[in-house]
């Protein structure tokens, strides 16, 4: 068997794999972690989402944060088609409206698969939390950011693996999950992020700069906007 | 929106997405999903197994049945560690006993990694079924092999999917789930499966040729010797 990790044995040391995507809403989560006393495991995906500065964000986000360690895993999910994230011929929403049916770029299972590898490196950690940075603003559209599919997945996670089966129960910490976007930043502010290294754009271009005109740059930009908190992002139009 | 499937409109074309290992199990379960006449979507996963001839096997057995389409996704899943099967420091087990604990060759979250990447493309196919030949072998040692395993994820998978909150529920499908070796092996022989298509070793070489000495191939020798059906495999050593 694999041997129990020394970290994890009669010190108090509290491990968590955190999911990070290089938005501000991960940033915050990240944070929320490190103020929690949790040893932090960044966990990111490079699945053909066309805005690649979103990995160099949560690269330079697992440096400011003096992660334990930072995994970029490779995902086969593009090839499978079906969304506007991974597909580029789907068009990108450009409207400033939050539909009331399930947006185009939804990337079908996503959460599913990002919390699934989370929990395989969680049992190699015997880390007990896994946070994912799902908000009240995601589930309104994206069926697998809602607390119902967060519970579901906590249950099933704790009969697939062995430390769930051997009585530590994973839990799966969503601490955004009934906030808006100004409450996050207001949040993370307070708690020392600096959200000029995140990238929320979903057509960033090679510099990180955002394009000032996608669905989520409005709401990024309405998020400061309510907050009070200056926007660091560097935007290409405004 | 993604433009519904024509396939899967007025006619009676029902689809399924069934995890193939190239293994005996899974062979046995794409025959089965074939003769309850669904139209079969092949998954299978290039994760650093040690055995590569199983991937091989997997695309001989994809076109020996004919399936609509066969998808070979890369997962990073050894890159987070853990396992005999992917991690060459950890020995592979060959004493023929069982063990009661949860064996070295699990895979952390393996199979909710692999029905996560299933259900991602169930989503996008509009698939209402998910095939996986998991067994009463494998449950007395895999957590993640257990009816109660495949049932909470079959309930995460539906309130995580568009389709699943749409009223067409997902179904996780495990023909095998009651089933030994042996009943297996007679199930898909009746079915004309032809095994010699399989690869079940651990450590097979690269002509697909089994030890016949792993866990795995002693099984599998069993299964034939007690369904009293020739074994096909091709093996270095008896």
């Amino acid at each position: 068997m694999k041997e129990s990790n020394p970290d994890n044995g009669g010190n108090n040391t509290k491990k968590a794999v955190i999911l990070v995507s290089g938005g501000l809403d991960s940033a915050t989560c990240l944070a929320i972690a490190r103020a929690e006393g949790y040893d932090c495991y960044a966990l990111s995906f490079n699945y053909g989402q066309r805005a690649s500065s979103e990995l160099d964000a949560a690269m330079r986000l697992a440096s400011a944060f003096s992660v334990r360690q930072h995994q970029v895993i490779p995902l086969g999910i593009g090839q499978l088609g079906g969304s506007a994230l991974t597909d580029a011929s789907v068009a990108m929403p450009e409207s400033g409206v939050v539909p009331d049916q399930i947006p185009v770029t939804y990337v079908p299972a996503r959460n599913t698969v990002f919390l699934s590898y989370a929990l395989a490196w969680a049992e190699v950690l015997e880390a007990d939390s896994i946070f994912i940075g799902v908000n009240a603003l995601d589930y309104s559209g994206y069926p697998d950011c809602r607390p119902e599919f967060i519970l579901a997945f906590e249950q099933m996670a704790n009969l697939a693996t062995r430390i769930g089966v051997e009585g530590r129960p994973i839990r799966i910490k969503t601490p955004l999950i009934d906030l808006g976007k100004a409450q996050i930043i207001a949040m993370g502010h307070e708690l020392g992020v600096n959200y000029g290294l995140t990238v929320s754009c979903y057509q960033a271009d090679s510099k990180g700069r955002a394009c000032g005109r996608c669905d989520s740059c409005r709401l990024r930009r309405k998020g400061f906007d309510d907050a009070g908190i200056a926007d660091p992002t560097s935007y290409v139009s405004r």
